[in-house]
């Protein structure tokens, strides 16, 4: 089976207060377990222990989480890894509170990525008996879950060729410079079942370990204005949107969190296959790439990184 | 009764053929008549003969007309008008095709307004009796009608006074320079019924006889959408949004037509009410007032008037 | 000016604690005062003093209130009343906490109508500087205003031709046996402005008194939705819908409070105007008029009035 | 890699031109081929040469097609089938028009299950290269996939596991008698992959090779509200919607196409998971998992198999 999805993102923030009030009480994700420096959260639609783990100090990805079907995967990845020639670790039940041992991968593009094949199941509100449609009371945005992390590297090319061959990632999208250079990924879009996106990798000058930023799943293009409204009282700051993307066609909201971590409220877009043919963006799209509707871009969307 | 709605608006376009296209093939306007260089078009939920009148040769707002329940309410207003000190002129049934005799009238900030009692009924292609909810065939973005519009004056004050004291509308929305100058509009927002605004003013250097935006109403958030979209494969530049107003709490794009005119596509907003508080908006929150999500403000907004 | 809107209904429940569970935490209404067996609430967005009131016993409506702009829009309507032939009575302020004095009619229907020109100012916790887009806690539904009522007649015609005549209100909409009895309604949906309807009536045999449903306005199909997911939670019965009016074109969910009474949550709709042709109905096609979509209709929809 | 999704489906029709008119100018299909009594549709956002296959002469499903992701999946299901104990017959490529040589398995059910590995690439119209967001000219519905089927059987248990033993499907939610009786599926929602279902099977009498409905995706809450309204102007019977499934979370129109096969517009529905846990539905509350929002049942709904 492999990689089921992106199972968690460890997030580093500078004030741990701050990112409670952003992530508890703004987005309205559930909070599981603070242990040290870490507060482990979920979202109310998903099931197993944690998906976001904030850590205090400094900014950006400290590390992500990919959930595998079963334990033979685990040592199926790491004889690929060796292979493909990254450096990777065994980690043990417990490093990570409520989640098993499993694989930790050094990314060519420096990303420290986890791979595990069981959390500590936790379930939802909701249940699993004639459940009803969400919880009665939902906090904030009451986002459901997470759905994809935008990655920066120095080389795009490598990473990418990482997820494809060990992960058995796909390519659903991908921004090449030109059609004559259609063997060069600036950006890329890869999945691992049927969503847009499980990981996306991004190019640029020292980008290298790197969060572009962190998506969160909701509902459609009315919960979107909803989240924007929320963010609008709340203060949160917007960088991009509502919109819709050009690729994915994944309706969207880039904000930021109070330590400058940029996120996404993503919704919608098609529905990925494995045999669709890859879409390709040329660089002189990329605007409409992103911003399908005013095909513009902020300047921020390449330099705030985090 | 007075003064129904803002009936019409003559827009100047650089272009005919550029903006045939845009109002025709984007917009979904129907063409009702072509004399001279003036197209009149109508959205498909209007039934009198035409809301939009293309004017070929520059930009801008050629004028605007108000329609009035009946005959008398055109001398009332001609008398308040003289009472106030505007320029006004009698119009004979026939200056404008298919729209009744009325009143002109020069206002302080220099445009020119009509009022009338009657058009020429054409009804829609959904008749009158068991309607279907929607032409069947719809082009486009197909909007149903205009909504308002946003003039630019030198100063606020008096035109606004003018349409309070001699149109009878009232007040829905202000934004003032701070609590202090409560009694300054540096905008104002004024309705003759429940809608959020009929015509809206805006003040700044030499913005007299000038043109903001001119609005058109579609129905609902995901509406506002499907216009982007389209926007998008039609290449209409966007200005701001997809959005929400503070101001109105109306959903809002923002675009330019080919000739550079400002239009918006508006859906939405509270039911306004004449005895409902007027909103104050203070000048340092103005940008949260046009665009309630992201906060901040095109440098467009207060430059780019035709 | 003359008649603003509907501006409360009285609505008897068998049950107060059940209607309070029900109104208060489902409808996301405000509680403002209790006196006696009557409870009074207002939704958020509303700017006076109540538009709910519940009184414990009995089912149906007991009284509905319009508001006026002035004073002297009193006296003429009691002296339009009067030569109507309908019977009147002068009532106090104070009859109705925090409401003015008025005027008290009986309709041809038999339904108890009042006339007020002020409620108690409450304003809403938006405010009117700067406002959010919203209360950020809303309870359940959080509805934020009355919209419309549609009473049960014995007799159509008589209280049509009442609110025209009295009341200056216009019709939008009207059903009819057939297109060789357009003098004849079987329903009628009457406006005083921009809405669809303040007051809609509907014939049948032992109608008089009685009430159809009670309609409090939502903003748009997705708010509609939301709506009948917290119903589903909570429990509320629902008796038609989500789906769409051919009548007004507006979205529905037609329920059942805990006595019985069938209330509406009403979005969108058309814009009504005083100037567009009234949109005829003939019985035939009376279905797809109130369920545009599935164009059938309950045997509730004639049957349980309360 | 095994089972993509459900490729394609063999509808039968009484009256090709009724059922042209339906799936193509209210649905918006593209018809590809057509070849004695049958015409091959695709949606406008499949990729593969059809994914609906019309076939003049009785109603219900003919049969339905698996695409795996590459010909040796073709004999792992062959071998799984015979271990199984289904008949199985190799199908040759051109049986089909554009389908790839495969297996033929006739269902525990009765019905004829195809698996293919390759159908002709057709595409789009928005290209792979730089995508506009849909094709700027969808006819009426403009549905852009198939989505799912759902199968009567006599005995669902038995076909159920045969969709799990030789697919790998796994069970996303099921309807059970009650909780003492979780061994027995009345109804089973079984996914490939992160779409709610592939395909869905029903118990009844005399259920066997029946179709319950047939569904297509849509984009979200609103696309099902413009589905419906499109429906009403085509006067397409509508057997029960706009809702949402308490099952899948799925947004929902079932109706009837012109032969009285049941039809779905599917939109929305979390995300699956093969670890995510099945969620049990008890007989009592199966009206809910059907229609979340009105909680009661049609009787056509277990009565109108075709």
């Amino acid at each position: 089976m492999g990689v089921l999805r992106l199972g968690y993102v460890h997030v580093r923030v500078t004030d741990m207060e701050a990112a409670k009030r952003h992530y508890i009480n703004t987005m309205g994700f559930y909070p599981m377990l603070e242990v040290g420096n870490k507060l482990y959260l979920k979202g109310w639609d998903e099931f197993d222990h944690h998906s976001i783990v904030l850590e205090e100090g400094g900014v950006g990805v400290a590390k992500v989480g990919f959930k595998v079907a079963k334990p033979d995967d685990i040592d199926v990845i790491e004889s690929k890894s060796r292979t493909f020639g990254v450096e990777t670790q065994r980690m043990t039940k417990g490093d990570n509170p409520d989640v098993s041992d499993g694989l930790r991968i050094t990314l060519p593009s420096g990303h420290i990525v986890e791979v595990y094949h069981d959390q500590t199941y936790v379930g939802s509100l909701v249940g699993t008996v004639n459940p009803q449609l969400f919880p009665r009371e939902l906090v904030g945005i009451g986002a459901p879950r997470i759905d994809h992390a935008l990655l920066g590297c120095d080389d795009v090319n490598t990473t990418e060729k990482f997820f494809i061959d060990v992960f058995d990632f796909y390519q659903v999208e991908r921004l090449i410079p030109d059609l004559d250079h259609q063997d060069c990924s600036l950006a890329t879009w890869l999945s691992s079942g049927n969503r847009g996106h499980d990981i996306a990798l991004i190019q640029g000058e020292n980008y290298d370990k790197k969060l572009h930023h962190l998506a969160f799943q909701l509902e459609g293009w009315s919960d979107i204005l909803k989240a924007g409204q929320i963010m609008s009282i709340d203060d949160v700051p917007i960088d991009m949107g509502p919109t819709q993307h050009g690729i994915t066609r994944g309706k969207t909201i880039y904000y930021f969190d109070p330590s400058g971590n940029r996120n996404e409220v993503f919704a919608d877009g098609y529905v990925a296959q494995r045999d669709r043919p890859t879409m390709l963006w040329t660089a002189d799209q990329v605007a409409r790439g992103i911003n399908a509707i005013n095909r513009t871009l902020n300047e921020t969307f390449t330099t705030a990184l985090t």
